[in-house]
């Protein structure tokens, strides 16, 4: 038989990263997003779910509701109140199966075939193929040193047609690693406001902070119910356990839970439970130091070594959180080649035209990740990368 | 701001069932669909959980691949083999998270707005609002006592367009209980050949056989590739760990996973891991001999209860297994004012309409739960039913 797909997914083109990377399976992972796993709170995962399978097994066990495990909803809007200064009385939090569900849920709620979303140019791969599946338009907005071009973003939402939401990872943004000034931040929800469209803010990586200061979100200036905020676990417990938040407009979260009853009909029950002990034992400031340690020391070491052996092959700017190190390759390096041969070499890093609205677009970019090697992976990888870059040049 | 949500979204109704059962808080839950908790089995998750966690920490806690764990993977294609004779070498599994994800990433895959699917009516009203909230026509076709009428069934496949596929539940169909007979099955495989379409086949209660005689199920007909096979793990081990399967085409399965990275890029390792683990130990067999013990005993006291009580006021088909009982009130019983009532005097059923393809036809049906009310609660229900429909033939 020959099959009829919708049209999203018949239009969603199989990753070119893909192909890229096919036989990378035992380079160094540059090319990785893992969160770092030895950041994973193992013992008190450990601790908590044997506690919880023995107090409330059937609870773990059975169905749940939708918005999610209510006290656990309760721990997060206080959460999201107090620690990240989101939701009013008009918000309200339903828990989800990671925060790329999110970007599902929204998709799924607002997008009609060809209605549009503006993003930043270059962002996660992630968002723009569930919205690419959709049969969503995009419109991507270049991104600068401080965040996404405003004088940029307000000619993409004049003139573009039924502009559903902005897409924009404020924080050590994925790829490039760029964190949005707090002035732009405010331009940005006065242009919402102005063209009445939603703001879709992604903060996967708030909590890996490892220099410079905390900025107010963008949902912390939500006064008209613009912002819908997407929060995760992945990065602050595990992604194993697939546990994400949203807060939104309660009649935003409320369309949010009907489509995510069509999905999943709620996120795993231990997972939650998980989550929520955890909270509530108060676990979470501790961790986040301890962890933005190790995110900062692994950062360092990969962006002190590309200062030592590749200063003359590429240049980026040092992130001040996130998992990524977005670099530009010099003029005279094929960037395709160089990620070829440095996956032969024994290191795979993604390809920059990946994370582009438009993947056919050529660029010299490339995103390190250093927070799924292993510190001697970083600086074997890093002397690898130098090592092909001599090579290419010769 | 007013939220410009998408056509398939705002145009999917909130339940009716919802206003009708608002109150319904402290009652007898027959209206429910949860598995019989008593049928979970505790110690097992409980003891894998731990070693899991002790073993492979990092691994249940880690992202993993979208399709599923490989060796989870690996046994669920033996099991789909062994024990349901489903899958061939055209065929891959892949898991998910609960078998709702299935109908979600089919519809993803299959459905642009306007398209129809073609399903039993009553049909499961999760599948059904999955199907709408796509912007899906959905055309029902009725149920006999041995399955879907199959002359209606080629009626519909002749006069509608864009016919994407058949939605069936074959074994105890929700809410009927219906099991379909074999030679409709065949029947309806042929159909769908005869009228190049694919059939979506959703097995969550195969298991719950608890009397007659096992029916092949209609994707061990598929020759062509024309089925996708829905199995689900939510009754066999427990609902709250999320955790399903799909058997389809290989190039179906492909799509299926690029949709699934879009929607939760995987399924909670911890739960694939459980379930893994108690697969490989062999577990699954007793464990279904026990649970059909269970629901054997359940479904047999509600419907013998039925008989006794109230054999003049409404009339039912035994059901051979399943979760659920599907009664006709005579006909001078008001279907809605007797399920209004019946919450008042303390036992909540689902009104028959809320299963139909057109929620607003009327009918005499109502839908009755087995497996959530303890043994107690079954004979105390049907008794207040029993005072409730003599109270309104007064």
């Amino acid at each position: 038989m020959k099959y009829n797909f919708s049209k999203g997914m018949a239009e969603l083109k199989p990753s070119a990263i893909r192909e890229i990377l096919k036989n990378s399976g035992d380079t160094i992972p540059f090319s990785a997003g893992n969160p770092a796993p030895d950041a994973f709170p193992i013992d008190d995962v450990r601790m908590i779910t044997d506690y919880v399978l023995k107090k409330e097994p059937v609870l773990a066990l059975q169905y749940g509701i939708t918005e999610g495990y209510t006290p656990l909803v309760d721990e997060l809007t206080e959460l999201a109140h107090n620690r990240y200064k989101v939701g009013t009385d008009n918000d309200s939090v339903i828990v989800v199966s990671g925060a790329t569900q999110i970007m599902s849920l929204v998709t799924h709620c607002f997008i009609n075939p060809g209605d549009t979303v503006i993003c930043e140019n270059p962002s996660f791969i992630g968002s723009l193929n569930c919205f690419r599946s959709s049969g969503t338009r995009l419109v991507g907005v270049s991104v600068e040193s401080d965040g996404i071009n405003i004088e940029e973003l307000e000619i993409a939402l004049k003139s573009n047609q039924n502009v559903k939401f902005i897409y924009t990872i404020p924080n050590f943004q994925n790829p490039t690693g760029v964190t949005m000034s707090y002035e732009k931040r405010v331009r940005m929800y006065d242009l919402a406001k102005k063209y009445n469209v939603l703001i879709l803010e992604d903060n996967p990586y708030g909590d890996l902070r490892v220099s410079g200061k905390e900025i107010p979100s963008i949902k912390s200036l939500d006064t008209e119910g613009l912002v819908i905020y997407a929060g995760s676990f992945s990065k602050v417990i595990a992604p194993g356990i697939r546990v994400g938040f949203v807060v939104s407009p309660s009649e935003i979260s409320a369309k949010l839970t009907v489509a995510k009853q069509t999905q999943d009909v709620h996120t795993a029950m231990l997972s939650q439970l998980i989550v929520y002990e955890w909270l509530k034992a108060g676990k979470i400031n501790d961790h986040v130091i301890k962890i933005r340690e190790i995110y900062r020391r692994k950062l360092n070491l990969m962006c002190d070594n590309l200062d030592n052996e590749l200063s003359g092959y590429l240049t980026y700017n040092r992130p001040d959180g996130g998992l990524f190190v977005w670099a530009e390759l010099n003029k005279e390096i094929d960037m395709i080649s160089f990620v070829k041969k440095a996956s032969q070499n024994g290191v795979s890093v993604v390809p920059g035209n990946a994370f582009l609205t438009d993947g056919s677009q050529s660029t010299q970019y490339i995103r390190l990740n250093f927070s799924t090697p292993s510190d001697k992976g970083i600086v074997d990888g890093v002397r690898i990368l130098a090592e092909t870059a001599k090579e290419m040049r010769k």
